[in-house]
């Protein structure tokens, strides 16, 4: 399972119509008990695609084996992978998977349709579906299935690049928040919504990304940890930074705005599902309000996005299909008993009824800016347009 | 453990200084297994008070014989008993218990000692001590246990007479928010965070009291239940309603702001751990993010405050102590197994760190309106003071 974090794919970035700044190696910064990994990376020798089970963290760190689109789909779906960026990447390597088992139309085509029907909010996941859907159906039959899980492959690697990209650029912005710190003695307070870091993406992360940058750089970073029921997403996110050594404390959902109403938080980045043109931001449930106190506090918000969330054929966040999952995930949490087995334990009493939503949207008009791996802009359409100006009408 | 409902005690009503409504026996609301129940009485035949243990629901209905006042301050301390006003009923008890063992001078200011630093934020707990301490202190030693008892009985009864007031008055409220729904065929949406129902009162509650007359009444309420992380309080509010038969949700405290922007919620209530004299709401962490989000979508955001609850001695919210508790209610919580057995399960990894503050402040431009028991005002200084004239300085 180790593999080698080489970036000689990077030149494949032209597919993204523009270069992306050059990374080097030294920069990955995922490891796990002394090994280098990626959150998905193809099997030694064989068909399948591996990842990391991340279900099972922080409790437990277990890879696992995918060896059809249809267990792709499943691990998708029941969050083995999850974060918009890996969710597109695990699919790209669905479609490959799909392509190996039966490469022919139709065969494509219902690939496409299961995997696309995952999950609906992260944008990422139809790009990388319509992406791989170009690239393979113009080519014979017999030729799909290698060039697939190239392009797979090549997709991982242009996510890999654009969120080093997003971390030196948003590098920029904690500097700056440090210089402004007048008292010099405090550390750089960050809160975080959901986890946005290494696990979310193929690596990097996109909102943790710059904090990872920052720390390496010697600037004294404390990241608060927002739980995020229903999943529990901080505990990755706080496993993340415990193995990279930045300092950090968990809290509750409802704790952010305290924080910040008593100047316990510098700023606030997030990472972001679906990004409209306008600048409105679909993220994990929860990040509006956390974008309502930073307003209301004037504290920065911003968010880390990739170029493939940003969805530029909806005008405005209220488009964005918002996915609604199990009622489980709600009445139930997954933990470590004393005995260190893991237990789901009801916390309501029996048929209570739950609501799970699991996105929500933040108006672009309480973000400060996006960083992207082109640069930081306002979360406008006039700022996103300055950053890709191919996208513009005229 | 069967209690009668008599309302004999409310001519005591007179030591609040002015005349609370009439409540009728019959709208008491709290049953359980059909049996009727205060959360707190004094138990039969002896010096000793009973309790419903709060901790062991929703899983189990249990109730608790507390013998002294040292069992009483473990029981707040450890939120067996909890809520701002039946905090302070308890606390009363708890001085009774003191006098029935020891009623010299010395004895007393001890218990008041101990009683007062259990919990810092609820004034209702300061507001009690204070006037157990004055009714009992001018007492001959012999006649102080019985006096105290009697006293502590008053209080409790007030408590009751305060919460039916103040369902009242909110009742009120929701008719008008019932008669401009314009769609007459949906519910009535309301959100609540914590549990301010009859299990954070001696009966009927703060907030949920305007709820619980809305739906005897016949008005279609629903109820949207914020979890409330760390303690999960929402339970406690599930519980309830469900007992009373009134339809609710249970989210994760996340979900609120997404709710009130796709026009869920017609209105939220809250209750109080204190007030101040601007008008300015400490209540259960998480508060302070759901007013944000109500103001943001115009929807009204009331606050159900019993008058013992104004904290007159203080200007701004920001003057309020803020509890900080355990950080083991973050890291872990606690359910039931598929095997009916309750668990405390760790939610990260072991040795992170978590910060865990109990209230935050909203401020009162975000506050709708103050539910009093002397009716509805505007949550500034003079809407208090319109109510409650003898506070005035003039």
């Amino acid at each position: 399972m180790r593999r080698a974090k080489s970036f000689g794919s990077l030149s494949s970035s032209r597919s993204l119509g523009y270069e992306l700044p050059l990374v080097s190696a030294e920069q990955f910064n995922v490891k796990v008990q002394g090994r280098s990994y990626r959150t998905i990376w193809p099997a030694a020798g064989g068909r399948a695609v591996e990842i990391i089970d991340q279900t099972q963290l922080p409790h437990a760190f277990a890879t696992l084996r995918l060896e059809s689109a249809a267990a792709v789909a499943d691990a998708i779906r029941s969050m083995r992978v999850r974060g918009a960026p890996l969710i597109g990447a695990a699919a790209a390597y669905g479609v490959a998977l799909a392509m190996a088992e039966d490469p022919s139309d139709s065969a494509l085509a219902r690939a496409l349709a299961m995997l696309g029907a995952t999950r609906p909010t992260a944008v990422n996941l139809r790009w990388a579906l319509d992406r791989m859907g170009a690239a393979v159906r113009p080519l014979a039959v017999a030729a799909r299935a290698d060039a697939a899980f190239a392009e797979a492959g090549r997709l991982a690697d242009e996510d890999v690049a654009i969120n080093a990209a997003i971390g030196a650029h948003g590098l920029g912005l904690l500097r700056a928040a440090r210089e402004k710190q007048k008292n010099r003695g405090d550390r750089l307070n960050i809160l975080t919504h959901c986890n946005a870091g290494w696990l979310a993406g193929v690596d990097w992360g996109t909102a943790l990304a710059p904090v990872y940058r920052a720390h390496d750089e010697g600037i004294p970073v404390h990241v608060w940890v927002d739980e995020t029921r229903p999943r529990v997403q901080g505990a990755l996110t706080a496993w993340e930074l415990a193995a990279h050594g930045i300092p950090h404390t968990v809290i509750v959902d409802n704790a952010g705005g305290h924080l910040m109403q008593h100047g316990l938080v510098d700023l606030c980045i997030v990472g972001t599902d679906r990004t409209t043109r306008n600048g409105d931001v679909a993220n994990k449930i929860g990040t509006y309000l956390k974008a309502l106190a930073a307003h209301d506090n004037g504290v920065p918000f911003y968010v880390g996005l990739p170029g493939p969330t940003i969805d530029w054929s909806i005008a405005r966040g209220c488009d964005i299909p918002i996915e609604e999952r199990a009622p489980e995930e709600v009445t139930s949490i997954a933990g470590r008993t004393p005995d260190g087995a893991i237990a789901s334990v009801a916390v309501y009493p029996a048929g209570t009824l739950a609501a799970n939503y699991g996105f929500d949207v933040t108006p672009a008009r309480l973000v400060t800016a996006l960083i992207t791996e082109r640069g930081v802009c306002p979360a406008s359409e006039a700022g996103l347009l300055s950053l890709y100006p191919e996208r513009g009408n005229g």
